[in-house]
């Protein structure tokens, strides 16, 4: 079984339709290739009850939870304190956080600008020495900015700690109606009820008009399923476009 | 106060990474533009007791709920089952819909099909005649497929009886760094209790490094909350880069 994960998008920008969310598909992107299963998404407002829910929620239901947003120093960047809630943490100021932010400002620092060390009680910093700010985990959640490109350095930094297993892909592309098919994808899952198997119609492709997808992370399994929908499709008459692959 | 609405995507084409979610971006701005305020996004896998709990939650939170994708004909294809599990419902095929189909496969209609003609007890057809396929509706839930076009040609039909008061919209820009200005910014909304109010940060701008946004569906109030805060951050001696507008 691989592992699950959640992702949190924190923010009105957001669903104000402002700023369009780049951090979910990049997030998923990348945890795909790692072999992790992405099983849910929430995007939703700068707002404590809001993120501690989701935060709570999410935390008992999936092996990793990825949040972005909401971490600056302003009213509207209430992630660190819904999270607090979300488990029942106090906040503090933690000291390495504190030490990075007063070296960063120097002698510009000024009061708000230390708010941004302020995390719940208990939390780690993970991501190693030398970051420009470490990623601040709480239990199995990962929290990071909204800013897609500090995001993506973070991100990288700490990916190859959830590597596992991967999952191999083989696709089946068709010209017909995805009804014509519906009785031999049932077919093929019952004996293959593992496959992860996904029909996907188009509508202005002037080559095909639907797309099979089938997935495993056992690639022997997937062959052997591959196979079997192939001959499937076969006594239906119909011919893969890319069979040959 | 401005109704409200939450959309769901169901896809697990979307949570692996294979396709990009360009119709929650699409709907999000199709309904800032109408007036309504969007709450919450979930992206969720073809899968009915996620399909089920999402739709009943979303259901009593928001006024509209928004689905897309899982409408085929295939395996994969459980939003109709999930909303009916939703509200309780029992499934069943609609004439309406049936003859439909019936008219648009002809002779070559085949039994999976019709599987596209079963929905809800007690669901709704809403977007009129004519329509390739209505809008189908049970209770606040509006469901839409997942391709992108269709779904953008059977929104266009049906959202002017969603359009109620927009909101109104100011920008601030500013060389500055968000420390500096989180305490005038919870002054001002400690007199404008209301004002939507919103503070990004930009690390690669040459020209701003704070984006303000300030909104309210009262214009005469996000005038005097934009003059507001004007004249609070002259007192930091901060000018916004566009003071002009």
């Amino acid at each position: 079984m691989s592992k699950t994960a959640g992702i949190i998008v924190i923010g009105n920008e957001i669903l104000s339709g402002k700023t369009k969310d780049e951090n979910s598909p990049y997030l998923i992107r990348e945890l795909r290739d790692l072999g992790v299963n992405v099983r849910k998404i929430s995007i939703i407002p700068d707002e404590l009850r809001f993120i501690a829910d989701e935060v709570r929620t999410f935390s008992t239901s999936y092996d990793y939870v990825f949040t972005t947003g909401g971490v600056g120093p302003t009213h509207d960047d209430l992630t660190m304190e819904g999270i607090s809630h979300a488990f029942g943490r106090r906040m503090h100021r933690h000291p390495e956080l504190e030490a990075s932010i007063r070296h960063f400002y120097s002698r510009e620092l000024i009061d708000g600008n230390l708010r941004m060390a302020d995390i719940p009680e208990g939390a780690r910093l993970v991501g190693g020495k030398g970051m420009w700010f470490p990623v601040v985990a709480v239990e199995n959640v990962y929290i990071f900015p909204g800013v897609p490109e500090i995001l993506q350095k973070k991100f990288e930094r700490i990916k190859e700690t959830f590597r596992e297993a991967p999952f191999y892909l083989r696709e089946v592309y068709l010209k017909a109606d995805e009804g014509q098919i519906a009785a031999t994808l049932h077919r093929v899952l019952a004996d293959f009820p593992d496959l992860l198997l996904g029909s996907y119609p188009y509508f202005d492709n002037p080559v095909y008009s639907i797309k099979l997808t089938l997935e495993s992370k056992d690639s022997a399994y997937l062959e052997r399923a591959h196979a079997a929908l192939l001959s499937q499709l076969a006594m239906i008459d119909l011919r893969p476009l890319n069979a040959g692959l």
